[in-house]
């Protein structure tokens, strides 16, 4: 197993990259192909001990910002570090790509050098959170697509109900859409429409709306929403249990064990579905330690197969 | 002072209504109006001991219910409990209305029956959530609004704005608006030409965008969005906080008493701002005690006549 990582996306960039890598291999065994200036990334390399055979340099010279323009930045860069990446994966000469960069950035590259699946017309990102009841929650998409038409939602509740069968391994999992309020009647446009089309596709258990309240209940094994709302919803989370530890810790003197489930931090990646090709979406603000869960997702979704996994549901 | 209760609204209306109505005089002494089917209430009322000159009765006949749309409502329950609730307050014979009923009915009849402040075109509602810095932050639009044009995000900021500084008494409140990332070129199309439109509008101290992982740092003062994602805003900060909260005390076999500050079922009422009267906005889930502290809302937004507060700052 090899993964290709755009060491220069990401706050942290590229010294946590490199480390969490480092790190990986170490601990996993797996191979990386760093994705850099080779000059640098042999710098930041010189501070560790590792095996050379198990991390390989692959030269890019630019970089795309956090906050460039998705669309202009891949026309613009060409040898943009995630374009490299995902080139890689299009090659064949890795398996998976990770970047902790640009989000919307790394969908583009998806989308224009893997290819999008049949049928979906824009590929969201997929995270599963902890729930109520032991189990996980799937939200869909937690943050690739910022304006959504209502066939997207639909496209996202499919994609979310497959990869929960298939890799979670959930039989028949509900899938609701959230809203601002649970009556048939609620929502703003986008989710009034949507609801009529993932009510009326066929092979979807639709379970109607979810209010936020029960997000994290267990109540659905999916829950769908356009990419703006879902990084709101997964940040204000972040934010809550942050303010919450820090709360709790100055009254006990002690953070309880329980929050650790709630450092979506370290969670590491998430995988972009819906694209001909694995792509590991990172939080901007990864250290080394959620790198290297983050390729350990990674190293899941290679394993589990899940781009043919998606093929064969898509095609049924 | 003198408050109208929509006796009618809301899950455990009119039971839970009429006891939180009772509690609140008996606690706090202002006098009372409930709205809906007199023989009903009486009967209710036939449970209290209360001082009968402290709560008057009004009758209608009609009720709205949570999954009506409010428009068509409107239209055809000329004697909805909120509807006569609304004119009460029009005709001055009550200082504020109070309901745990349907929002966007509440909202419509507020926006027909008190009418619009000079400029607004939809009233948003606010509510101040507890922060980091043990101050509050205002969230504003939390709930009214489902789908809004990017003046109206410009309105919300003007009145988020003006009830921090005249009502919290925050000097030169930050007004901040929730994106997807902090950078000025991130959100969607809704809040790129929003932000475009606070940061040209003098007299705002606008500070950016603001990321859900901040909403309750105390970074900023008001945080502005549409009343969809504020109503999933907070419905999530709820249901996390019912998460954690189980999750601790499950751990610790208590729940620290921190969580107290997080139950905003507890909160009471939020009032909808930009209309020509006070309209207090109660969660629907609302039992007596949060009917009773949202009582105690209504009561400070009539001390603190936060109808003359927002002409004259809009005035200016």
């Amino acid at each position: 197993m090899r993964i290709a990582v755009d060491a220069m996306g990401g706050d942290y960039a590229p010294r946590e990259i490199v480390a969490g890598a480092v790190q990986w291999v170490q601990q996993h065994g797996g191979q990386i192909i760093l994705v850099g200036p080779v000059e640098q990334l042999n710098k930041e390399l010189a501070n560790y001990d590792y095996d050379p055979a198990k991390i390989e340099l692959a030269e890019a010279s630019q970089v795309i910002g956090m906050d460039e323009s998705p669309a202009l930045a891949l026309r613009k860069k060409k040898d943009a570090s995630i374009v490299v990446a995902t080139k890689l994966v299009k090659e064949g000469r890795a398996d998976a790509v990770l970047s902790c960069g640009n989000t919307g950035a790394q969908m583009a590259a998806a989308i224009f050098i893997l290819g999008r699946l049949p049928g979906i017309e824009r590929p969201p990102v997929v995270v599963a959170l902890p729930n109520g009841q032991g189990s996980h929650t799937i939200l869909i998409d937690a943050g690739a697509n910022v304006d959504c038409r209502p066939k997207q939602l639909l496209h996202f509740a499919i994609l979310g109900s497959l990869y929960a069968s298939s890799v979670l391994k959930i039989a028949n999992p509900r899938v609701a859409l959230i809203n601002n309020g649970q009556e048939e009647g609620k929502g703003n446009q986008l989710t009034l429409e949507a609801y009529e089309l993932i009510k009326n596709h066929s092979g979807l258990n639709f379970t109607g709306n979810i209010e936020g309240r029960e997000l994290l209940s267990g109540q659905a094994d999916v829950v769908v929403c356009d990419g703006f709302v879902g990084n709101i919803i997964l940040k204000t989370i972040e934010g809550l249990a942050m303010f919450v530890a820090q709360g709790v810790s100055r009254e006990l003197g002690s953070v309880p064990a329980f929050f650790k489930q709630l450092d979506y931090t370290q969670y590491g990646g998430a995988p972009l579905l819906g694209v001909d090709g694995i792509s590991i979406v990172c939080h901007g603000s990864s250290r080394r330690e959620a790198v290297c869960n983050g390729l350990q997702v990674a190293a899941d979704c290679v394993a589990k197969n899940i781009v043919n996994l998606q093929k064969e549901s898509l095609e049924v």
